[in-house]
């Protein structure tokens, strides 16, 4: 059976708070969604938004494959006729081969909300439908509020859906605008409005308050619904909308629903989720169904070696169906297989004997705070560095930190003296800490031989005293995220001392990024690949 | 009706990357479960963690108002005897009430990971529970991949779960160790195990991996479930566990379950969340089902107005019965309200004016990257301060911190310049880092007037970079635990610059201390407060 993915990522996503995204950013967008091949990209609400008229217009010269561009609007005003009115004649001028027309359902909102009467609201949804449809369009009608009204006044809310009917409704989507439904009652009002117009068509469209949104979506296609709405990533206002990323591998995957194309695309999905967070300047959710980091993530020695015996064990799916991979974790459980593993994965030679020193390390430095779950780069470049013609970049001679303050004002100064390559460079650097000052006194230091660190950004620092025994006496663990344009890697250190273990991470981060991180770009070249 | 809740945060939780909490921590968690009142709370694995033991060992001296401890084990080996059985000495040793064995289902794990037969997995599951039963345990038997083992011999899988019944198990918790499970599948199997076994209690515990944890834990209680495994925030591994945070209000608030003693402690969930991400050094998550900061927020234009039309019109439930605000309308009395009974708490007295300026200052600060939900110390001393005969303990004058490494050999030193009633003292000390070393100058220079200083132990050191945008030059905010022989504290500061914001939270931390710590030791003598 086919269910038609209806993508609102573009409009409903972006009213997540943060979110903004450029006209270019919506076509990109607009193309990836396209390649995994949902049926409807709705663009933006061109009545609402002169950014969004603009999107309209751009994207008639995209080819698309396989979706239809929809635009969305509101019903005419009370009392209004809908050929004159503002709102649908943006809609019109969008030039969409679709249109979303939302109304209201709720009494609660016909009176308080639009203030107008039962009848004039019907009239609206009726008219502001037909006029569309005289204009040849393929018309979606949004019934917001659905779930609560027809709680609050059965009689009504059907009224509401007939009128969406008389209008020539295409698709008639109910909409659990506030997100607090469950899922038998999804199926249960959708059988009751199945029971008062036998052949309609029904979409559905729900919000995660209830932490439901993908559930009631299954929910409404076992019921019948034909058309799901949802965003990627699940982005949208407060706990956001029906994640799509889950909803279509459940569909296509387990529940035996075809929605897309073909089932290649949807190995598109997890680039898709990543680049979309990218787009957003959101950091990507390591814990996403199906798409995240996390998502094949595996540590406990017990998994590791029941995985080793038979992958599915714990497992639910195959991550490459969605593009995603499985990620045994290295820590003080793993074994040399994790290690040897690992080095597949980033593209380097290792022999056995040098995997065994490089765990022997590994376990020594985690007994003393190191942690290397959440620093694979770390893991990584001690693997590059066990190489028997391995060179450092460059090797430490001094630094020194100077933090002051006085009057609420402080000053922060590093200098570092390293030899690179037998030339010994002697920088120093103001920051608006010391790790920040430390930072850059090493870039300036390197920058001259390696420009291509200018690039790199520290996106994100984080401190942890392990064993809470010895106060700040205590061994101090940092871990670092650093990201360029391509890719995203986290490194460690840990040492008595905030400075020195800020350091080790920011050394190993540095060669990462100037020699693995390189490596690993080649090796997928579309996709942005991931530590 | 009842349905039991079963918090798993602190052995399954755990299993989220990143995640590794101290005993200290593990203790503050408990302490805010018991709160919140969830049946019982599962501490650890104690066979496989000696951290753990350490756990068992000191919650036996809490005094707990709702919750029982429960320790987490597997059945004893194959062809063992579980008296004898590490594994099961270990759960023993651990002197809880409340025991919970896990065991396998699946032949595929039977053969490929166990690598025994049938017949002994099941001698395994009955004799280790039979075993326990006799020491007057209660006993929960946690019947792992139940959903994935059922569909691949269903004879056998009801094989388990009745030797377990046999071995006396008091609850048989069905999980869904892989998170693939479909609601629907998890409702007809449940029922098939009803009808094989009508009068089992049984229990469930799901992963999120298809994004329907909470809509899979929904579904076994409707279809008659009376115990819910979870974890605060659906922390644990891959994509984490059924979120309790979800959970508990869909079935308090929306299916007329009753899971907490009283639905008052409800309120308590949201502050809850939120410690427990600041505990485990997580970003907390904004778009959470209610509790999340964004789950009542409203940005879009219609909504707003509608809201100041009729406040229900676009939020499911009244967020204030879970703790949680709707951010629109920033309530300046239930702030001023919070802050007062804030005061009470700590047995100050404050005026209505006092409480207005200090919720203006945090509100000032949390925007400047403080947060103050895991450091109520810092807001107490704040309130301390508004106080109009309020006299500091000592004023900075200035200091200087230094560190500098060469050879691996790293040197730490701090100078600290502060007014103490009008007398300038001047301090240097050495440090294992740069913030010790600033804690033992500033210690020097106060201990002649204040001896019990050296009684204070910094117990725990915390830091994130809240915005990622910036890098190193974003903004620090530290979490500082301090501890004394009666009781621990946590405290704040942010700012641009690490050592600059340690300062302010080492502030807070020594006037806490000597000033607010003393009057609560009299009021709760016999417990560690938790702050």
């Amino acid at each position: 059976m086919n269910v038609a993915i209806y993508d609102t990522t573009l409009r409903d996503g972006t009213q997540r708070e943060g979110i903004s995204l450029s006209l270019a950013d919506k076509l990109k967008v607009t193309r990836l969604l396209d390649t995994l091949g949902v049926t409807y990209i709705e663009g933006g609400w061109p009545g609402s938004n002169p950014k969004d008229a603009a999107y309209f217009e751009a994207v008639q010269s995209i080819e698309l494959k396989h979706s239809r561009i929809a635009a969305f609007g509101s019903t005419c005003r009370k009392n209004g006729d809908p050929a004159t009115d503002p709102n649908i004649i943006a809609l019109v001028d969008a030039k969409t081969p679709v249109v979303t027309v939302v109304g209201k359902t709720s009494m609660l909102h016909v009176t308080d909300v639009l203030q107008t009467t039962a009848e004039e609201n019907l009239r609206m949804i009726r008219e502001s439908l037909r006029y569309l449809k005289s204009l040849g369009k393929e018309v979606i009608y949004d019934a917001e509020h659905f779930f609560d009204g027809i709680k609050l006044d059965f009689e009504y809310a059907l009224e509401t859906i007939g009128a969406a009917i008389e209008g020539g409704a295409d698709v008639v989507v109910l909409c659990d605008t506030n997100g607090g439904s469950l899922p038998w009652e999804i199926a249960r009002f959708i059988y009751d409005v199945q029971k008062a117009f036998p052949n309609i068509k029904l979409g559905i469209h729900t919000h995660n308050d209830g932490e439901l949104a993908v559930a009631n979506s299954l929910a409404a296609v076992q019921a019948g619904a034909i058309q799901v709405q949802g965003t990627i990533n699940g982005y949208g206002e407060r706990c956001g909308n029906a994640n799509l990323c889950s909803i279509i591998p459940d569909l296509e995957l387990k529940m035996g629903y075809k929605c897309l194309p073909n089932i290649e695309s949807l190995r598109t999905l997890t680039t898709l989720s990543r680049t979309v967070a990218e787009i957003a300047n959101l950091s990507p959710d390591n814990h996403l169904a199906y798409v995240g980091k996390s998502a094949f993530a595996h540590k406990g020695g017990i998994h590791v070696a029941a995985i080793r015996r038979n992958v599915d064990s714990y497992q639910h799916i195959d991550p490459t169906l969605v593009g995603n991979e499985m990620r045994i974790l290295v820590s003080d459980l793993s074994g040399q297989g994790n290690l040897l593993s690992k080095a597949e994965q980033f593209g380097m030679s290792v022999s056995k004997a040098e995997a065994v020193s490089v765990l022997d390390e590994i376990k020594r430095l985690e007994n003393e705070g190191f942690v290397f779950e959440g620093a694979e780069a770390s893991v990584a470049i001690r693997l590059h560095r066990a190489a028997p013609n391995y060179k450092p970049i460059f090797t430490l001679v001094d630094f020194t930190v100077l933090v002051s303050e006085r009057n609420g004002f402080a000053l922060s100064q590093a200098m570092v003296k390293i030899d690179v390559d037998g030339d010994i460079v002697h920088t120093a650097a103001d920051g608006n800490g010391p790790v920040n000052a430390l930072d850059l006194a090493l870039r300036k230091a390197l920058i001259p031989r390696y420009p291509q660190l200018a690039d790199f950004q520290l996106a994100d620092y984080k401190v942890r005293i392990p064993d809470s025994n010895n106060g700040t006496a205590a061994t101090t663990r940092v871990l670092i995220d650093t990201q360029n344009h391509h890719t995203r890697w986290s490194t460690v250190g840990a040492g008595a001392n905030i400075i020195q273990a800020s350091w080790l991470a920011l050394v190993d981060s540095v060669e990462y990024g100037l020699v693995i991180a390189p490596r690993e770009v080649q090796s997928s070249p579309a996709v942005m690949s991931s530590s």
